[in-house]
């Protein structure tokens, strides 16, 4: 396929604009050739006015006739083959043997989200019969359900171009909820998302979904996210990206006539507490371990462990030394996006310059490097800087000289995506007190374990208390994600054939309710 | 007991404060002897303090406990007996009969959040078994569960001075969520406030609950209000009351350097839709009952039908006329305020004076009786101040010339908590447009029923699209309403020991729970 570098509204491109961009070539340190053209106004109101209309059709298909489009959507990625794999590659840096894994992730969660539909039982169905013969009042029949909140704004990801971006859970988890979506494309990896969008639209296409379902533009410049975010017609927004450009879109999305839900992932360092015994028992396996967490994904997850605390002692002092060797050893990375490199040098030349603090590996600004910083845990509590997230290989051993200063560190932490604690079945006996500390601070905790590779299920919590994330009473990744674009709806006194499929008398489509209080 | 007209921050009485005011006998038209002393900002510091502190131990309460905890309110609150009702009855305006009627629902919420935390399913225990076996990736063990998000601030209403106001709705579901509360008493009812934060306290002293999971503060200046919702420890505010009130609550609360939700229950007018056939057959009992609705509770009900739409001609122009013979039927009501009817004469003054609306009713300043108005269509469309709130007994008809002028109606409404839609069995066969229209405008939809009379239960949605409230996602009343103040949190490779109860291996507390995806 030939790159056009259009807009993609409704089911039409779209290039009216003048202002235009290109997507690099990490590899090569060069512009590739398509121009892409950043939506206009005009561009974005018709993306918006077909995601509106759209909506009305959309969100009355069935579960499985959404679970069948989600399903396309899957195929036709596939059907991309390699050139989609190596546009991703050539585009972000990545070598195609992550993007290959970061495409399987993409399919299995559309199909994840497919079986959730399928199933149906997400709608959370609550039945309360009418007691007419109740007193002093009688009871009326009142039913609930989730229902779609509207058409939704998502924006991409640079750290991955396919399952935090176009068809990544975001506008999965949207179009499961039968929200309609505009999707802005991230101009780190514009060609990949036009392969992916084309896809959509041609499962769109196949599954007789209604134009507008989804539209897709670009745009390098703030507005086309502010025109997005602000428009009377958009009902939520999903984001994943950095602390700034997330606050922006919430404080527009919080002024507007009629405020509406932001879904910002973006800022943590996923602090991991490292307890002494443990530390002297496998040290060197821990070092191994939490190396290979520091540099997974060229350290740009957003789970990244950026920080770490420990006890003063030998066992911790050794552990270091083996963890230095470790990162050592690791290769240098090519970082998304030249925007990211220079920033990851700034982030680690601040923490290097501060007073007190110990560069213990090698840094070099030419060649981005696998980075450890050591502090004392004084400096933390005083310097809240330094806890602040360097996006990359990097973490920051923080020293305290007991438990005490070790807790006074973690209440002085910000909110984060996860949190990590380390210990031996015996230290972990009397952890209470630090199980609920760290879980204070986070959406997930891990025990023994390290908190990148995000599995995408049921059971996860992919958000957190801000600034992990704009609404910690969420998640971004799971099938719980789709509750972030659901409202709940009470039908009150219905006929039974004016009611949705789910709250039928008859249950038929067999799904568990909770019927009179009780789960059914 | 005497009223000593102090705050109540944790176990102790306070009144530091130099600024105070006076409850206001409704009947009497004069003000009550007790001063009621302003919370300070070192009293209101004092209240959150303590409640950051008892947080800590009381989310981590059994079901059981905090159940107990609710159901000991419930007793302290009967045992209060005819003081509490008289008190209400003198500071509100509201009959006996109508307090009396309140305090049951309060103390029947009380005991519907307990049997929901002895139940113990509410929490949404979800667990996926580790498979270490899996290719390409082994996945490690997941559990999720609802967390309470921290303490809470509450605000009472002024129009329900028990079930939405000390331990009310918004109070006892953030308790039952794991939430410690700092509530503001509302002005208008504040020796009411006083005698049930004094249960309250009974009550937590008897369950052994901390210091704190309770504090109640006075104020009538905006700043007390202020104060708590900037507190960097409060998590989460519940709100009951005007648009001005709420909205000045939520923008506070976003500008924050970690914004927290807002759940503001501010303005809906619950449009009522009859169709003409329904009109033709059941006029005269359609009236009667529509003007039983206008008039509940003095029209000062949240869900109170402030317009309804019409299609023009002999049966609506029959009906209008009837509902106005029994709107003036009914006698005329002392409102909750001076303030509330003040704001009833003006809104009510400023319909009458708008060119080309008909004061059915007549109206006098002097005392607020139920009042009609009648509209075209298109002065609702082109003067969209016809559609706010009036609080109090008064609904505008509003006559369209066809079901596209009543459709295009709809389409200019803002977000409701409720809407209504009458017809016949033929009607409502065609009515799939409505239904859709006035859903995408409100929480909940009446088929056949008037709003007023909001069941606490399982099913209900007590919410809906702003301005109705500040986050359509929830609900404010049932038992769903537990769900604003919790986050889902992720247990990773824990140790049995350290989870949880609810996601013990196990089941010890014999929950329903989903398990790899199935519902157990």
């Amino acid at each position: 396929m030939n790159t056009h570098g259009k807009n993609i509204i409704g089911n039409n491109l779209s290039a009216m604009g003048t202002s235009s961009f290109n997507a690099y070539d990490v590899a090569s340190n060069s512009l590739l050739p398509t121009k892409f053209y950043e939506a206009t106004t005009t561009e974005i109101n018709a993306a918006i006015s077909l995601a509106a209309e759209a909506f009305g059709e959309y969100k009355n298909k069935t579960g499985k006739e959404k679970a069948a489009f989600l399903e396309c959507i899957a195929t036709e990625i596939e059907a991309l083959e390699m050139e989609l794999i190596e546009t991703a590659s050539k585009e972000t840096g990545l070598p195609l043997a992550r993007i290959t894994g970061e495409r399987g992730r993409t399919t299995g969660q559309l199909r994840l989200f497919a079986s959730q539909l399928t199933e149906g039982s997400w709608v959370n169905a609550i039945i309360d019969n009418a007691l007419p013969e109740r007193k002093p009042l009688p009871r009326v029949d009142l039913r609930q359900m989730q229902i779609a909140i509207g058409p939704v704004a998502v924006f991409g990801a640079s750290n991955f171009p396919l399952a935090f971006s176009v068809a990544g859970g975001d506008t999965v988890s949207a179009l499961a909820a039968g929200c309609t979506v505009v999707f802005k494309a991230h101009p780190a990896h514009p060609a990949t998302c036009e392969l992916v969008g084309a896809a959509i639209i041609r499962a769109a296409k196949k599954c007789n979904m209604p134009e507008g379902v989804f539209s897709m533009v670009h745009g390098i410049s703030h507005q086309v996210g502010h025109a997005l975010v602000t428009h009377p017609l958009i009902k939520a927004v999903g984001f994943t990206g950095s602390l700034k450009g997330g606050k922006a879109l919430y404080d527009a999305a919080v002024k507007r006539e009629s405020p509406i839900p932001v879904y910002a992932e973006m800022s943590s360092v996923n602090p991991v507490v490292f307890l002494p015994e443990i530390l002297t028992q496998k040290a060197g396996d821990l070092a191994e371990a939490f190396a290979g967490s520091i540099v997974m994904g060229g350290g740009q997850f957003c789970t990244n462990p950026g920080i770490f605390l420990l006890l003063k002692n030998e066992s911790s002092t050794n552990f270091i030394q083996l963890l230095t060797a470790a990162l050592t050893a690791k290769p240098s990375v090519a970082l998304l996006t030249n925007g990211i490199t220079d920033a990851y040098y700034q982030g680690i030349t601040h923490q290097r310059n501060t007073e007190g603090a110990i560069g213990l590996t090698a840094f070099d600004a030419n060649t981005p490097q696998p980075h450890l910083l050591q502090i004392d845990a004084q400096m933390l509590i005083s310097n809240p800087s330094l806890t602040e997230e360097v996006f990359g290989p990097s973490s920051v051993a923080i020293i305290a000289k007991d438990m005490d200063e070790l807790i006074e560190c973690i209440l002085h932490l910000k909110g984060q995506l996860t949190a990590s604690l380390h210990g031996t079945a015996d230290e972990l006996k009397n952890a209470g007190v630090l199980v609920d500390l760290l879980q204070e601070k986070a959406g997930r905790l891990c025990i023994n374990a390290f908190p990148t590779g995000v599995e995408v299920g049921n059971a996860m919590v992919h958000g957190g208390p801000y600034p992990a994330t704009s609404d910690s009473r969420t998640t971004s990744v799971g099938t719980q994600a789709i509750y972030r674009f659901t409202r709940p709806f009470c039908y009150q006194e219905f006929p039974d054939h004016l009611l949705p499929d789910a709250l039928k008398e008859s249950n038929p489509l067999q799904i568990s309710r909770l019927v009179n209080g009780i789960r059914l």
